[in-house]
């Protein structure tokens, strides 16, 4: 196994047991393809771009401040801005070609008070006290991204200032919120989690047992209730009682990724069993088809089962990636396919469409329907608002653009991983594989294309096993498996396996039944009765303007669901329909008619409609989009489904 | 006319110009049905309700604190406050059998200071200094609703302290805000209106031109860009120039009125066309079936054009009180139906739906669908929550209560008005009704029964004109109208008359066809394809989980288009349709399923389900409840409509 130059592996998550075994970022290399020029992009461009707002909205300036003794006057930013700075630290410290910036992480040690608190936004004189206002005041979250910073350089570049740094906040949280300090817990989680990577990464057990804590007292009521109600950060009800994700879902995601993380080091089946159940009821009831979690704007929350308007879908960007923390953690401890299907779903339909093609603009929210043109964003000031039709550069609360950043840094770990049987491929990208006598390399022209080969370039001389995803979304179709001298078979959504003694030169081929295909709702969703939506492969395909006859609006377009929908020029798909002028002010003024009155829009052409991919929208500038396009209506005259 | 004590007519709203002349709360006496049973609960339950909260929430106490120099340690509430003391204030002096309280009133005089300013949140050592926050502040909105207060007392009682209180604070906003002062607007609108008003009650230009100022110079970017942004509060377009309301729904109400109001005083016809223009683009694409408006539970905010989802939908009651009194100075000044139309569905479906049959308790915003049952609010504390699937004695925000105890105070005087030909009847109601010479009793059983018969106890000896207006509902089916001595004769929406020389003791009658009755939603509303709603009269009607079968949920019912809805027990309707045990967990987790796999539920027995009026809901017990049902999908293997 390739280690960092301290002799450690490079594994974002490391759980101690578990079904599956990960791979470090020196065992996996992404070389081509979709995922590589997202990554390069992000090296070159999103991390500097990052760095350069952080310094101009002065989130970086306030360690000076605080060593200088200006903070209380001088401090910018949101309570959780130091939170950012970590995270961008931490993606750099994933990427290997990029170098940590030591200057900012020597003022971030000097901020540093002598018991391990570090906090820029309490605490010093003039501040409010440390820990006054656990319910917004973020402290602990805070903790939480530094120490995951910590971990990362600490496991990608051997320790350093900055692991040191983590390691004593981890100490001084531990003596404030241990057994006999301070009883709370964070407004926000994401402690949980760092404190158990930590431990992981020091062998120290006591950030283990102080993870294990704050689960364990989460849900009891100690935080405050609110205008959202305590259910907005999941203190209603104890992690093993409840049903389902709820409130804010990034605070859902990371409590329910920490949840996990404990249960897997502490041997919990009932407490993983609690949160696999949350995972399988929010994925039925409370995911759009991006597989974006969030539906409320007020409180960025997940609303009740089947609440998912596409045109109000929050879907924040931190979601999905806090969405796809959770479905590897997941995925580790059980080996089960379907949690690296939704990984798929929502890194190439959410994570994928946050950041603009230039890595330099991003959606914090991804609606699937935008009804207006957006207005471009200034370039130069922070957007206080999350929810334009078009990407910005940055917001007041930019928690997105580095969590992205971070993702796409350490994305090589989550394409496989070992067990003592083998090696599993979960997801798919052209890459280079090499662990422990064996190596693979990955080609393909996924997702575009559903080839996917795997030549075997080093392997054991004793027989082990290679298995592959099939994605669930080839269910309804066929998808075949290839091995070395064999006639191909057809595979099952779930594992396909192939057992042999290898041979250098072996070549595996899995072809994917790449083609569009309609999607219908689940009839239990309002928003969407009467609506289809196109997939082709992993991608959530959409309806955008700019692809329309001009002056039309995507509000025009009804399809024809009789007609399935075929591949067009490029990576557009279309679908026959028609595009009527729908959007043109009614001829009476009064909303609603009596049944016998016709609502059908006059008839139109039909035409073909161009659907481009989801994660590509508003790249061409100000555009509408939808993903669920409405179908033909009853004929006037006919009563049903009106 | 019949008039105070001091000679004046007690009109809420007094236009010097306009088609229709209002008819003063002397003029005009609700005696039985449904409004009187409210009003008598107004009257002698939340009145006292309202005075009783105020005082345990500390609002009250605000104004002792701040005479007792206290204020800057012991304000409570939030910083609008004042205003629903003042709201509260004017609900009282409208409601003849209520007195007036004089020792709050003495309170708030020794708290105003010398030079008429008056607020108990800001412009006292160690408070913030005075219209130092116009974005977020609230003072000259609190200073609106002081003033309306005022005008009501001045107009119900005689002048008296409230009155001159007000008259003070208005100079006061005068000088501070005229041609040579601070040229800011508030964030939140009604100083516009309340000004017209005392302009009105006063003859004092002054404040007409202070009102006509506010409108003008609103729209301009005077306010600080927000979170929200500009249009949040009417500050991204002047009023003249906007095509739709946005934003805020309460603040564009309330400015709209405003900007009614200074037109018909000015004689501004292009201003008057252009809140007409708006009103029109908004009952058409942002206005939910009950009349309720703002779909943004984030915000308050109107949504884009049909963004209209049920189980979002915010529809403050606040804001259907402020589109009542937009459409009362609409209907003033232009005469058309339209207006009064709109006034019936928001009153019979927003206003009378927030209070609780007991009147001491209140829906804040009022959801179309809900799918979870509520949980009881605490009783003895006020809700920080607006969203309960039950209504609250008090809230955090309580704009509310205090707004409908006025609307509810006030109602006699939008029944009916007179021109130079006649009078008018709007709404109908048991009433008597008499003014300058002309005596009518109203009788009804509206809005169950259709069958409205006006007599003439008094009249003049010379023809004039009776005009009813024939709702809007009725469209599609026929309404009668029967005059002295002659034959029946069908009316169409709109306004019918009969104009002849009346004698004592002439009965005209007319017939609305009141019988339950589907409505199909616009197409381009997402959030509703595929559903239907029943209507009956004026009424909405919604299915209530309390009516169904034991265990099931309101989310399992789909209904048959095909077979009319039929007049049930009491006040209910029943539906054909099916209960399916839609609610229960799906078979498999994932959501989304290719267009082959049926999505249909399993077929259930053929019902007839009980719905009740919209605004009765959640009065017996926690419930689930929608108002637009789902009609039945097509078969399964069908490929149209999934």
């Amino acid at each position: 196994m390739k280690r960092n130059s301290a002799g450690v592996p490079v594994l974002p998550v490391a759980p101690t047991r578990g079904r599956l075994r990960p791979l470090g970022l020196g065992e996996v290399r992404i070389t081509g393809g979709f995922w590589a020029r997202r990554r390069h992009v992000n090296a070159t461009a999103t991390l500097d771009h990052c760095r350069d707002w952080m310094e101009r909205v002065g989130w970086t300036g306030n360690f000076r401040a605080a060593v200088e003794g200006r903070i209380d006057r001088d401090r910018r930013g949101r309570e959780f801005a130091d939170s950012d700075v970590y995270k961008l630290l931490e993606a750099m410290a994933w990427e290997s070609g990029h170098s940590v910036d030591t200057s900012l992480v020597e003022t971030i040690a000097a901020a540093q008070e002598p018991d391990g608190y570090l906090n820029t936004a309490f605490g010093r004189p003039g501040q409010q006290p440390r820990y006054s206002d656990l319910e917004w005041g973020h402290e602990l979250y805070c903790y939480g991204h530094l120490i995951q910073a910590g971990v990362a350089q600490l496991r990608a570049r051997g320790d350093g200032e900055l692991a040191k740094i983590a390691r004593r906040a981890a100490d001084h949280v531990c003596a404030a919120f241990g057994p006999n300090g301070d009883q709370g817990v964070c407004g926000h989680p994401v402690i949980e989690t760092a404190l158990v990577e930590l431990a992981r990464a020091t062998g120290e057990q006591n950030y283990l047992d102080q993870a294990a804590l704050f689960i364990a007292r989460r849900g009891r009521g100690s935080l405050a209730d609110s205008e959202f109600g305590r259910a907005y950060y999941q203190d209603d009800l104890p992690v093993r009682e409840a049903g389902v994700l709820r409130g804010h879902a990034v605070r859902a995601l990371y409590l329910a990724s920490g949840a996990v993380d404990v249960a897997v080091e502490t041997g919990d089946e009932d407490l993983l069993a609690a949160v696999v159940r949350q995972w399988e009821a929010t994925v039925a009831r409370r995911t759009h088809l991006t597989g974006g979690m969030g539906s409320h704007h007020r409180d960025e929350s997940f609303g009740d089962d089947f609440v998912l308007p596409p045109d109000r879908a929050y879907a924040e960007t931190c979601a999905g990636v806090a969405s796809v923390m959770l479905s590897w953690r997941l995925l580790l401890a059980t080996g089960e396919p379907r949690f690296a299907d939704l990984a798929e779903r929502t890194l190439f339909n959410v994570v994928a469409t946050s950041p603009s093609e230039d890595g330099r603009a991003f959606f914090y929210a991804n609606t699937l329907h935008r009804r207006r043109r957006g207005t471009p964003p200034a370039t130069d000031v922070d957007s206080p608002r999350a929810e334009s039709g078009l990407r910005a550069p940055w917001f007041a609360v930019s928690c997105c653009p580095t969590n992205v950043a971070r993702t796409l840094a350490q994305l090589p770990a989550y394409l496989a991983t070992v067990d003592d049987h083998g090696l599993q491929l979960h997801q798919y990208a052209d890459a280079e594989i090499s662990t422990d006598g064996l190596a693979l390399s990955v080609r393909t022209d996924y997702p575009h294309g559903g080839s996917v080969t795997v030549r075997v370039d080093r392997t054991p001389d004793h027989p082990w096993t290679l298995s592959l995803r099939v994605p669930d979304w080839t269910r309804g179709d066929t998808a075949w498996l290839t091995a070395p001298e064999g006639p191909r078979r057809a595979v099952t959504p779930g594992t396909a396996t192939v057992t042999r003694v290898f041979r250098p030169g072996d070549e595996i081929r899995l072809d994917l039944p790449v083609r569009p295909r309609w999607t219908a709702p689940d009839p239990r969703i309002d928003a969407v009765r009467g609506t289809l939506a196109v997939q082709r492969g992993p991608l959530v395909y959409c309806a955008e303007s700019v692809d329309l006859p001009d002056g039309h609006e995507v509000d025009a377009i009804r399809v024809d669901a009789s007609a399935a929908p075929q591949d067009g020029p490029g990576q557009a798909v279309v679908a026959v329909g028609e595009v009527t002028a729908h959007d043109a002010q009614p001829a009476e003024p009064w909303p609603y008619r009596p049944l016998d009155t016709p609502t059908r829009p006059p008839a139109a052409e039909r035409a073909g409609i161009v659907l481009v991919p989801y994660h590509s929208w508003a790249n061409r500038g100000p555009s509408t989009m939808r993903v669920w396009l409405p179908t033909h209506g009853p004929r006037p005259g006919s009563t049903d489904d009106r």
